[in-house]
């Protein structure tokens, strides 16, 4: 069998499964996810020993020492695993919930019901953690799912898949809900963004070079995430021992998420008290500042910015600077140069506040909190499959609502349209 | 300038648009929506001598009677305009909306904000209304809009555009939030579908072959609404006289709406008593019964389906009638054939009509009630952009809500990430 097909033969499988799982009930959606956590528990040496394989592997194609870190699976990565799974069932299900009805003129109860979108393709980079993450996921939402691993996680990936396939035979649903594309061919991923009869939404989860390709030859419609280019803005009015510990945090508490401040804005008449704290504090730990004119001249140890400064998600301990007017320009900037995932405001100004985040066109807009809070477990999702800078479906971090949707319900009795 | 930088431009400034028209308040799109319904009342004729200067054109060229129906604005259907874009002004502004605040541990309060999708694309055929209705809609939902019409209205578009952009003025906001195309090339569709830096989303609002066709080359996200196949499904335990008032209104109240009723399943227990009593109605209104084997035995005025039959959206009075064994098949069928869009059981059995709103897979499920009710006005939304069969984003009937999108909103004081 080509590619092609064999990528169809599981599209349509997953397509057929994805009615059982829409009518499955709670208990045995529960079921099936706390069955694979024991499974993945219980099968802990196999797992290892997969993985084991894959590492081996790796290093002998010469992968990165960082991908190499990425693909390891320890003892405590398979416990946090299962107990990923454990925190799924907890969650409340979603499908089936009917909401907003209202009696309208003609008789007719109209409202809403939370049902799954049917078939998710996952495409995700060599972390064996999200094969489970996202197999959980999809069932508790009803949903079928097809995963495509990176391929150096291959062997692993198939072993976790056995897992979940055998967890959902325990619970009498269709081990078909979750499969996993058993092949490192890349036409695989053309044929799984292209089936639209048989995919509803592609969720790709990886770098943005993955992402951007997977979005330009995708017919099936993408819930995706490109960058996180984060800004905060100290306002004239912000209370500055506040905005210097939010800029602190939201620098310096990770380097590498994608809700890391990349940008931080300072009112004009607040910056010198401003740079001249933070200055200190990012010097002690490391943080190269690139500034505007205005910065490098309150803050002699800061770069010049470049253009390209502005639209850069460093991922690291960089930060750009500038000194603004006031909060129009800084909007202004935000709205320029913001990647539409996350921003914040820290000011005592209530027009201000309420201003910025009606006008800041981002995922997320936050008032006096640090740009790290934009996720789905702070956001108490209880959980989450990525993070959208689109702004169709789900927007910011996305939970199980965004793998369902809704349709609409209407309790007649015996009415008909005049 | 080519026809694709012309496009582009346009979009650009749609863009720019669309930052004024997100912070513009209910008052301002108000004053815009009543002004302009006021300016196409005042330039009724203005309106109607560029409408008959389209249709001269159009049956120069041949244009087949009945899309001359279409294209011609009466008197009444100025009227019509005008009190839409009045009843659109009535509707409750949805943008700034702030709901579902929740506290959460790290002391921050998570909600949601509405926020405009930003530049909607709106390509229609051949209907002047659509201009007029679309672009309230949009200005409602604080959206910019771009509105490729029908070739044969392109005069009577340009007309109905010079006044909404008088009317956006009058209102102090900007002309270019409403733009129209103004070529009748086809490039600028192509080009229009594809600028996914200046537009958000795609609503095509015309027949199944325009809407496939754009749908296949967007790269923009697009609403889109293929066809409606609905189904009424006649229980065991139907209320029978309910029943065939509803099979008789789902089929014979309209027969050219996407939420007639195309194909009638019924139960085999009651099949007689239905199909007698409704052959006699469809026969006096003239609708041809096309058959499975038991509805022919029992029909014989019926003649017999073929398999292309329950996959056929008639728009005319022809009906197909399926007798099946009971809920699961008739799930089954409905799930196989229907396009999703609307689909309804009669029955007095609690457990049928709950399997059956769960199951059934379309963007509209009903208990006991005709398929026709399965509109936005019908629905409570005030107003209808269109019906979407897609599951992503908007799925049934697509109000204003629909043209909008949520932000996540953060309330903090000082928070910072452990």
């Amino acid at each position: 069998m080509s590619i092609e097909d064999s990528v169809l033969d599981i599209g349509r499988k997953a397509r057929e499964a994805s009615a059982a799982m829409a009518r499955a009930n709670t208990g045995a959606k529960n079921k099936a996810l706390l069955e694979t956590a024991r499974l993945i528990r219980e099968h802990r040496g196999d797992l290892r020993a997969a993985n084991q394989a894959d590492l081996d592997q790796a290093k002998t194609n010469g992968l990165e020492p960082a991908l190499l870190d990425r693909l390891a699976l320890s003892e405590k990565a398979i416990d946090t695993m299962a107990e990923g799974l454990e925190q799924i069932a907890q969650l409340p299900d979603p499908i089936g919930e009917m909401t907003d009805f209202k009696n309208r003129p003609s008789g007719i109860q109209v409202g809403k019901m939370r049902v799954p979108l049917g078939v998710i393709g996952i495409i995700y980079e060599a972390r064996p953690n999200v094969t489970v993450d996202a197999a959980g996921l999809c069932i508790k939402s009803g949903n079928s799912t097809i995963l495509r691993g990176g391929s150096e996680a291959f062997r692993c990936n198939q072993a976790l898949a056995r897992l979940v396939a055998q967890g959902l035979e325990a619970a009498g649903l269709p081990a078909a809900a979750v499969q996993v594309i058993d092949t490192t061919d890349r036409a695989a991923v053309g044929a799984l963004i292209t089936m639209t009869q048989y995919v509803d939404v592609i969720v790709p989860r990886g770098g943005k070079g993955l992402i951007e390709r997977i979005s330009r030859e995708a017919k099936v419609p993408v819930i995706k995430h490109l960058d996180g280019i984060c800004h905060v803005f100290i306002d004239e009015s912000a209370d500055l021992e506040k905005a210097i510990s939010i800029a602190d945090n939201a620098k310096t508490h990770r380097y590498g998420t994608c809700n890391t401040m990349e940008t931080l804005l300072v009112h004009q008449h607040v910056a010198k008290p401003v740079l001249t704290a933070l200055g200190k504090i990012y010097a002690d730990k490391g943080v190269e500042v690139r500034g505007c004119g205005r910065t490098c001249a309150l803050l002699p140890t800061a770069k010049a910015a470049t253009e390209e400064d502005w639209s850069t998600e460093y991922l690291a301990p960089i930060l750009s600077v500038k000194v603004v007017d006031g909060l129009d320009q800084a909007i202004a900037h935000i709205n320029r140069y913001s990647s539409q995932h996350t921003d914040s405001i820290v000011t005592d100004n209530h027009s201000h506040a309420m201003r910025f985040i009606r006008e800041v066109d981002s995922a997320s807009v936050m008032v006096n909190a640090s740009t790290r809070f934009a996720d789905g477990f702070e956001y108490g999702l209880g959980a989450e499959i990525g993070i959208s800078t689109d702004k169709i479906h789900a927007r910011g971090p996305v939970g199980l609502e965004g793998l369902t949707s809704q349709k609409w319900v209407v309790f007649g009795h015996g009415e008909i349209r005049q």
